[in-house]
């Protein structure tokens, strides 16, 4: 009865998600993996799950239902396409993948086959606090949305490894997504102005401030610290005509001591989104059981790519840089209208 | 591989065990039910199982590994004698029993078995804001708690149905418990007082000043409301020797508009405790797999009859009523010593 | 123009009354002091003010319009009774007197005399926060109040001078009176509990919880806690039939670093209380101009009297001390009818 | 031995200065006013004052030994020059000048005469969250500020008389002066980008997004809003290298009713600031008796000048348009050093 599930890519984050569908959550097994290194995914599988050479006999494999995606991005594409052409629910981690040219391919071959089968891992959409905030702006009491300001603190990044576009091609697409599924917008169009460098991060580009324009006019800030040091800390404030709703703290015990009045940060964004990881899942395991997917799709997969291509040249050019999406496939629900 | 589960009792809360049993958890399936009203038995059966004419028949059957006991108060005793006798895990919701002699016989049955079987359905535990409270007390920075204040609110009660001395006997149970398992403390004294009536109830007492006294010394004030109209309000706070800690506000988004800066508050305790009666069953199914029980105990469950009982005295009295609990059986865990 | 005022004890509390009369306030200039300790009195006159010899000579003195009694306690009776045979306004600190049958005399003599001149210490009925919290409650959109927490926790007292009578003889009355005031209602009764001793105060008797019954049947918890370590913290919530309303934190910057978010709690009273005692002369000087008084009355500063009398008792008895006041003069305004 | 004080304006704003001077605060009277309308300038006199018929008549008389300029702002240069050239301190409303070429004039006046005379009426650097928040920059314990977050809304604004220029040339002003302010930095260009517009306002350019660039590199994102209509709600925060800090709250009582938790909004200018005008004067008045000046100076109305010139061509061209300042004469302070 449970749903039968391969996983490519055994690393940090895909033995963390086969942790969770094992021992998590209902409704599932990891009955095959693939990693690039063998013994990893050896090291990685659970009992009675096979190992395959390849993430191709993973995805032809009868036993596996649908698939979970967990390699390295540039491997992304042709693992979605194979599950596409397989006719296999298929979750995939960020990015979806890494040209629009590849989103597009990929895009294609779901229309074509004519059933959504993607998911893209954007799990702050599962995220109760992100929830609850879009409930409010959807009720429309406040009025319609005019500004959107997005906060990313990462405590740190690792020294060396962490480049100066990864703010712009890692980071940003998380308050991209969100934006877009908060306002129910799409990105038309961005700018990245650089102020001063945190002496934390020697020569980093860090922080970031991005303005994202979007269809129907509204305007999107967004403040990337990767620094910070003193924790994870993501932020969310929407100003419509009649008033404002902005995420709430985290609810940590409020501590009366000689520190002051206070409530704990969370450390890192396992901490901060561990729940929004697990109902990502649950309701993909339904969605996939049922053949197909519900969440975030190709086309915010095709979004976030386009984004973030116009935050590196934006970054560059010091201009405005628009985004330029295709029309919106029916297969991705209803487009969005330009403001008038 | 799921744990094979009988209910017994099939009202309001049965039904929602049920749902959250087959829907929401992992790990175990619902295969019995038995109501006093056999066709509400039938109504709220999943399928595929079986209504049994008798709760005995039901704790007797060998298609059943643990049962769940949704029944009224006055059933319990006998239920719960079953279950151990037949060497079932039982989940039992709250009153463990209604009187002190039923407590101590399900407490002498318990131990003569030897092994854990009954958790008492005191779900505060299994709340995240708690158990970070908790987490805060047990660090120890903040020294030894000395004063707790436990704020309980309810939006209203049924008028007519609601009578003045459930505040003391259905409400104050969690209070009472809550505060011996965050101040790792034994009640021993109850007092009672009453103030100016609201006139939102009538002619019932609310709401209702209770002050418990520790083994340790501490004393709790319990602040219990049951018509605040408002929302589901639960509070609470301790005072240490270094330092406070208390439950934050709910993470209900901050909005602004004509009605000020405000976060919303729960409707009922439902709203607010629905995770934590999910966490409750989950941490049940596991230790209830491994044929035993690790949450609230029968020893919690006396220990808060006699609470109840003590603040009815109190109530009339206008004293300090005693709360004598007789020696701890070493399947509960260590005893708390008194204060020097 | 100014009123010209007479300062009777130059101590610290004396000493920073001057300072705030002459260097912060308008309206007013201090021509005349009086100390026990005659150096200290000249060391603390600022320039032009005479020194006087005894309280007699400075009350008397055709210079003096107005006198605030800063001196110790028990000198108050005859210096406030003095004040009112010259006719003249006086600030008296806390306490009034420290007796019932004194206080008793001075308010005989007020109303023989037929006009208010005493104004009492209560700053904190000056406060910003309190007087909003106030018009909440008078407002009356959340019905009557029915229960009222008062909190009053202290950094630390000095070892060895701070005795276990003073929680309830010094810092009770604060609370007693703020209370009063919040509640427009009368104590007619007070309990004491003592829960386990915080180990930063060695043998001291604290914290202390004390329960103040009302005439219109309210229940007011207050907290007493003199050696948190962490700050002066100050907090009041009253719960009435349709709502609550608290203290708001005080108004700190938002600090989010390695400690949490945390907002900064006051060292001491000072800190806390400065604009409170700055609006507490600023309304006193207008009055005493008009030759009269307006704030807490001698009338207020024997219920506080009996309050603490009430406490002590309380402690030993461990019972509800009545507290028992004489017909209210018409001259303190309409008395509080109890409860039906 | 009061500051004696001729009022230059007697509307709104000047009637509410008369009023301040003459019964708020101490150390200071009004002796004389002048206004376009002399029966508003007669109606508006305290007792005794002078009205006189020309500004430059009531500058000049030998009774007034300091200016308060309340006009409209094409009158101020004239006036102040006028005070300088007498070498009496003056007060300034915004706007100080209405061309740089003016600010210019005035500011060489000032520096030819050597020693400063003019206050320019920036509030906010008087108000108490606003000087903690700079107190906690300043500590340095969070590192350089990288970013600020300026949020100016208005709860509206009079419909057909404010224009699309004015939350550039009125409001941003405020949120420019207190960046300089708070950061100890100087704005060096100005962007502005325009959302959809709130229907609330009509055809009115609102809310605006600013960005305003320093010398030190820090970039200010600044959000105004003129038409929120809930209440008069200004924000701050600063993200500095190690942690955050941003303005609290207002100090209202925290309510729990069915509007949910909640504190009130100020609603207007005069709510939020009342205290900031108080103290603002109070500290005029001790510099001016010292024949100076030490708040906000021409220098400060000179960059609010040139940002309000840069933002409107900004909105204009939509590019970063550069604010070029003179070099600082030393009356004015330190210069800022641009960032290496």
């Amino acid at each position: 009865m449970s749903l039968r599930i391969g996983v490519l890519g055994t690393g940090m984050i895909g033995q963390d998600h086969i942790r969770r569908l094992t021992q998590v959550l209902s409704g599932a097994e990891v009955v095959a993996v693939n990693d690039i290194d063998r013994s990893r995914a050896e090291a990685a599988a659970p009992q009675g799950a096979k190992v395959h050479d390849t993430p191709q006999a993973l995805i032809a494999s009868d036993a596996v239902e649908a698939v979970v995606i967990c390699s390295w991005g540039p491997a992304h594409e042709e693992q979605l396409l194979g599950c596409i052409a397989a006719g296999k629910p298929v979750f995939c981690e960020k990015p979806l993948v890494t040209s629009e040219a590849a989103a597009l391919r990929v895009m294609e071959a779901e229309t074509a086959f004519g059933r959504r089968l993607v998911q893209v891992g954007f799990m702050r959409r599962f995220d109760a606090d992100y929830r609850r905030l879009k409930a409010v702006i959807d009720a429309g009491s406040l009025g319609a949305p005019l500004l959107y300001r997005s906060v990313h603190r990462n405590a740190s990044v690792p020294a060396g490894l962490y480049t100066s576009e990864m703010p712009l091609n890692d980071t940003l697409v998380h308050d991209a997504d969100i934006s877009r599924w908060l306002l129910s917008d799409e990105i038309t169009g961005v700018e990245v102005r650089v102020p001063r460098r945190s002496s934390r991060g020697g020569d980093l580009r860090d922080p970031t401030l991005v303005l994202l324009h979007t269809a129907a006019g509204a305007i999107v800030s967004v403040e990337i610290s990767v620094n910070v040091g003193y924790g994870y800390d993501i932020r969310g404030e929407v100003s419509c005509e009649d008033g404002i709703a902005a995420l709430p703290n985290r609810p940590a015990p409020v501590v009366s001591d000689r520190h002051g009045i206070r409530q704990a940060i969370p450390e890192d964004w396992r901490e901060r989104f561990i729940e929004a990881y697990d109902q990502e899942f649950r309701e993909w395991i339904v969605a996939a059981r049922a053949g197909t997917a519900t969440g975030p799709s190709t086309w915010d997969g095709y979004a976030a790519t386009l984004v973030a291509d116009a935050a590196l040249r934006a970054v560059d050019s010091g201009r405005l840089e628009p985004v330029r999406m295709r029309g919106k496939p029916a297969l991705y629900g209803t487009p969005i209208a330009a403001a008038a």
